[in-house]
Order: structure tokens, then sequence, then C-alpha cells
């Protein structure tokens, strides 16, 4: 396995975490007492883990529009993240760390270009 | 139905047809005699098509990044029609025209905003 | 276009307006007064809008699953009819008619085959 | 987090593994001299890596279909699998492993159930 592709399984691995996270937050989210004020967070998570997973597939088949697809994980992670952060349930604190560590490990450079 | 409504349904028809059109083209390069030249051309139309019909589920659930998810579908469009049009069978520009089309209504503003 | 293609089309047309009326009866749903007994129906209209996004993109790039992938479109959508038929709101109502629409379609024999 | 998590994780881990083990071998086998001969096992396996991609996702956000998504993902895998042992490159054999191991552990009963 060359480094570029231990890299881009990086890539996809922070993706399907942040996937996941959102997912829960998400799930978790309609079971709240304060669901209301979750909302606008909720939509965020929802389409977060969306693009996340759409992200992970395009970088597992090879898209010749890697950059721009990374460019809307990061937009999508780093903005569900400043959502989820107002709130202190436990699902909202780990959905802002699977975001922000996706955002920014899909915003570095691939370590063989 | 809202004008807002009949708009958005107009981007999720074009994202289709698109999608419909670089998937056929994929597909009947992969037959075609002189594959090795369609390559490049045919990475595009694969990925146009996964974009276009992530877009049309995004914008059908009314996704909060519909302004970047529409980006990401003009500009793939827009490199898989010019990527495309360098050849002359018949798939090649039915997805050309697929692809202008639908780049030029997804880059449209929404009629009610 | 061959018979085959014409028939695929329909299949997939029917699969983009059930993927369209669960959403709405999603997002709907989530503004009505009784959210709380609308939840269950809710949950099935989300995934048979997954579930035909995904068949619909499926289909067009020509699965060797198709079958497969038209069974669990079928089951899917007669479920969520089931559910949404409990309510008289105006956005279950219309789902109910998209998904019976979409199951009686993909459940027909391909004309050519 | 409960068993039933850890379990889901599990599944959701597996079909990540078989969807990358099979676009590798998708990919890879375009470059093969003997693309020709490889042509119906390219095909289970595109295909058995966009349905682990779908069903990853459905898994993380808690779809009321999971038994027959896993169902699909069973009869996806295993088909790649028997399509792909037929070759001797080494990623079609990762292609086996990985799609065994998944329709092994996706057709398992969840552990709380």
């Amino acid at each position: 396995m060359t480094n570029l592709e231990i890299d881009k399984q990086t890539k996809i691995a922070a993706c399907i975490e942040a996937m996941n996270a959102c997912n829960k937050c998400y799930v978790s989210s309609l079971k709240e007492y304060d669901l209301a004020s979750l909302w606008e967070s909720m939509k965020y998570n929802k389409e977060a883990a969306e693009i996340c997973s759409f992200a992970a597939a395009a970088l597992s088949r090879g898209t010749v529009f890697e950059q721009e697809i990374l460019a809307l994980v990061v937009k999508a992670c780093e903005q569900c993240a400043n959502e989820s952060e107002k709130f202190e349930h436990i699902h909202c604190q780990s959905s802002v760390e699977a975001c922000r560590r996706c955002a920014e490990i899909c915003s570095t450079l691939s370590l063989t270009v």
C-alpha cells in the first residue's frame, strides 16, 4: 500500500466516524426534551452525515472530483460543529469532536502529492 | 405548490436527466472500439452521474447545503461536458447536452429567493 | 431507444416520484401538531425515500442486482404506504399514492424480458 | 455504548471494508491485461461496493429496513466473492476475503435481539 492510499484511507475513516457521530446526534436529538431548540443543529447533523457518507464512497472509488468533494466535507463538518457546540448533550459534543477531526483531516494535502 | 418548489423540482429533474445521460455514456463507452481514448471522459461521466444522483436526493430532502451542492453539480457537469464533447459518439453528445442543460439550470437563482 | 430502456426509465421515474413524495411527507410531518403520532410513519417515509433514490441510481447505471433492488423498493414502498395511509394529511396521502404507484411499476416484469 | 450499538458498528465497519476492497478490485481490473475476462467480475465488484456503501449509511442512521438491507448486502457480497474467486489477481483475492467476511458478519443476528 502506497502513502497515497494510506492517506486516502485515513480520510475515508474520518468521514465514516463523522457520519456515525452525526447520525447518532440526529437520532438522539429527536428524543431530547429541548427538541425545538435543537432543530437547527439537527438539520446540519443530518446533512453532514449524508455528505460524509457520499464522500467516503467517492474517495473509495477514486473520484476525479476529490478536491471539490473534500472541500464540501470540510465546510459541512465545520458548520455542523459550529451548530452542535451550542449544546451540552454528550451526543452533540461527540458530533463536534468527530466533525472537527474530519474537517482537519480532509483539509490536509495528500501525503504523496 | 409554491414557486420555490417548482424551481427545486426543475433542478431535481435536470440532475436525474444528467445522471441518466452520463450513466448511459459510461456504459456505452465500455463497448466502443476506441475505449482507450474514451477513458478520461468516462471517469468524468461516472462521477458526474454520482454527483447528480446525490444532489437530486439532497435537494429532495431540503438540504441546508443546497448552494454548495449545486455548485458541485455545476462544476462536475461543465467539466464532464468539456470532456465528452471531444467525441462524436451519440451517447457522448447526449451527455454533453444533458450536462450543459443541468449546469445552466442548477446555476440559476431560485425563482422566489 | 429500446423497449427495455423505456421500461427502465419508467421505473426510475416512479422511484424519483416516490422519493420526492416521501421526503416531502417527512419534512412536512415535522411541522405537524400531531408529530408524536406521525413518528412511525415518518421513519418509513425517510427510508423509502433513501431506498428509492438508491434504486434510481442503481437502475440508471445498469446494476447486476436489479431484481433484488427492485424487490427492496417494492417492500419499502408498500410498508411506507401502509403506515402513511393511517393519516389524513395531504402530504401523507400523496406519499401513499406515489408509493403504491412505484411499488406497482417496480414489481412488473420488464417488457422485453 | 450498548451491545446492540457495538454490533451495528461491526457491521458498518465490515461494509466499509468490503466497499474499499471491491472498489479497489474494480479500478485495478481496468488496468489488467485480461480486462475482457474480468468484465463479469468487475460488474459485481462495482455493485457490491455501492450496496455496501448504501448499507453502511442506512445502518448508521438506524433504518427500519435493516433486515432487508442486510439481506441484500449478504447476497451481493456472496455473489461478488463467487465471481472474484475465479481470478488470481491479489485485488480479486482481497475482494473475495472482504466480501466473505462482510457476508458472514451481516448475516449474524444482532447480539441483543
